[in-house]
This record gives C-alpha cells, sequence and structure tokens, in this order.
C-alpha cells in the first residue's frame, strides 16, 4: 500500500502556491498606471510576506508594458494582470526552502516552483 | 412629466461611490499587519486616483485597532476591512466637487458623501 | 452662502456608484469561461443586492466576446472584466429610485447613472 | 550535490496551493448571508475549475456560522471570509494526483494538502 500523506517538500510547494493565488487574485484588477505601480509592487510584497512561511517576495512592475498598453486604449491607466510584472518568492517550511516564480511564457503568466531545497 | 435626467452632481456623487466601492472591494482580504499598513494604504490612494474624475484619495490606516485585532487571533496579520481603515476622497466632475468619507459607525464601515459643491 | 449638504437624489447616486465599484473590484480577475459565465453572473446578482438599499441587480455576460477572447489565447478561460459584461441595477434611498447601468462604450466599460427619480 | 529540482509532486502541490490561494482571495470580502451563499458557493466552484489542472472544487457554505455572524451585527450580510466556508480540491498534474483541504482550526481558516497520489 501507498502513502499518500504529503511530504513536507510537497506541503512547503503547497504554501509557495498559495501565496501565489494570493497575489495574483487580490491584487488582479487594481487600476494602475506607470506612475502608481511602484506602490501598489511594494504593498504586494508587504502583503504577502504577513502570510505563514513566506520569507521573502519580489514584485518588480513591467512598466513599458504598462505604458503601452495604456497608449493602447482611451483611458490614462489600465487594470493589473500577470501581464504587467514579475515576480519571485521565497518560502520556508520546516526546513524546507522552496523558490517560485511568475514570468510570462507566450503571453500567459505562467506560475511555477523553481527550487526545493532540503536543509540538512 | 419630470425629468430623470441625472445632474451632474448627482453624476458626481455616483462618480464618488464608485471610487469607495472599488477601494472597499479590491482591496479588503489583504493579509495585513500594522508594519505593513502604510504600504497598502498608499497603494490605495494611488491606485484609485487613477480612476477618472478622481483628485485626491486619503486612506488612514487605524494601528491600534489592527494591533489589537491580530492580539485576539492565532495569527500574525489579519484581513483588511473598513473597520482598520478611515478613508476621504475628493471627486470633480463637470464643475462640480464632491468630497465623501468613510468612517466606523456602529462597528460598521459608512461611507458617505459630506459635501456638494458647484464651482460658480 | 451655498449648503454643500447633499441632498437625497445625490445620497441615492453616490449608493448606485458603490454598487457598482464593488461588483466591479469584487469579482474582475476571476478565471471565467462560457460555461462558468452564468454562476459568477448569479453570484453577482444576489452579492450586491445584498448590499444597502440595493433593490436589483441583473448582469449580462456577453459570452460570444468571451468566447472569442478565449480563441484568441493560449488558455481555455479568460479573467473576467467589464467587457464581457453588461450590468444593470436599482437602487432605492429615502424615496429615490436610481437606475444606473454598465456597457461598452469605445472598448472602455462605462458606468453612469441613467435616471434619477423621486417618489411622489 | 543535490537536485533541486521540483518533482512532479511538488508541482502537483504547487498548483493545488495556487487554486486556494486564488479561490480565498478572489472572493474574499464578497457581501453574503446565508440565502446567498449557495450561488457565491458555485460560482467559486465553476470559477476555481476553469484554471489548468484542477479536475474538482467543492465549496461548502456554513449558513449557520452566517447567520449567527449577522445576528451580532447591524447589517444584514457579512462579508465572505475563511470561517464560514469548507473547501476541497482535486489537482490532476502528471500523473499525481492531489486532494486539498480548508477547514476551520482554532478559528482559522487552514489550508493544507490532504494526499498525494501518483499513478501507477
Amino acid at each position: 500500500m501507498t502513502d499518500t500523506t504529503p511530504t513536507d517538500a510537497e506541503a512547503a510547494c503547497f504554501e509557495a502556491g498559495i501565496k501565489f493565488g494570493s497575489l495574483y487574485h487580490q491584487f488582479a484588477g487594481t487600476p494602475v498606471s506607470p506612475e502608481s505601480a511602484p506602490s501598489i509592487a511594494r504593498a504586494m510584497e508587504e502583503a504577502i510576506e504577513n502570510q505563514p512561511h513566506c520569507v521573502d517576495v519580489t514584485v518588480t512592475p513591467d512598466t513599458d508594458r504598462l505604458a503601452a498598453a495604456i497608449a493602447e486604449g482611451s483611458a490614462s491607466y489600465t487594470e493589473l494582470t500577470g501581464e504587467f510584472m514579475q515576480v519571485a518568492l521565497t518560502i520556508e517550511y520546516e526546513g524546507v526552502r522552496v523558490v517560485a516564480e511568475m514570468e510570462l511564457v507566450d503571453g500567459y503568466p505562467l506560475m511555477q516552483p523553481v527550487s526545493v531545497t532540503e536543509r540538512e
């Protein structure tokens, strides 16, 4: 019979996923411009760093893409989506460190775990 | 027969309401602590100031209430709701200036227009 | 000296605006497909009808636009934004009835009050 | 040297976490009452089932807790938080099935992976 109890590394990856889903869906839709992008990026970092096991979050807005999207439309701002930012975060859970990232792949903001390291 | 077309002052109040609903429901639920409250407050101000006809937004976090709520629970943060902030905003629309506020009244965050001034 | 106290009609329009801002920013970013659009539309109606002074909300998803947006991308769903729905709502506040709508105008989801009627 | 590349099971757990964070932070703050709880629960299920690798989501509102919370306050509704629902979801990713749940533990909505099964 197979043991299906999650390992600490699996639970750590689950925690990393929670942080990404939280960050994305809490803030997607926020009115954003190149000028206001730094403050929302900073708020996202500090908000998610409050969550359990989250030791670092870095949100890097892509102000060039923001400016281009705004230039195409009739408004002076747009709504925040994954195409306008890169995110990296680090989780530590029961001695396991997970680094995960969100980057644009074929125009779709792909979230994925990058490394899983168990402390010796 | 009665004309039911909204006046400029009524449309300006509608705009003020949009900004309050946006601000509240975009950010309610954000993980927040006394330490991270200033960055989310700043991001809320700058995000909503992007919206049309919105000339000023001031979000004042109530860090004492935040600290008290966190002290009651088992986590080191809580979720942002209207009880943890005061908000004032100013709209200008077609020569009408509306000031509106959100304050706690009987434990419920009440949003209301405070003044409607038509420029001479 | 001018009285700047908001009228009941102005306060009613403010309430209508709150509902639109709430509806939009609570649900923008939700993963949506033509198949799931009816359930989110229904939930939006019932959620906002809970709010004070709100007597009716109608959310009509534009499943053709949804299908077209999905066909353009690499995923089987998209994120809800104002371009994928029409909304109409009715507020009653202190004897004033306000009807407001959100419709696409030049590709931008425009929210506006449509009529303001004071009960005799 | 240690290989830190995530396993399929770890990536599957990351995916499960994303869905929980998405579900929670997309919908937290929604105005909810015992009457409207079924429609928001249904919308949450269908919205998150749109996301990649998500084969099933079950959201069970706790209408007794909702009614009790509303009875304590001055409004006829409250805002959705994790204390008002149980959630179970199933992810399938590269032959790995992950079941994860959210339940109240000491008043805090705890999300955790329950089982990780690799298809033979």
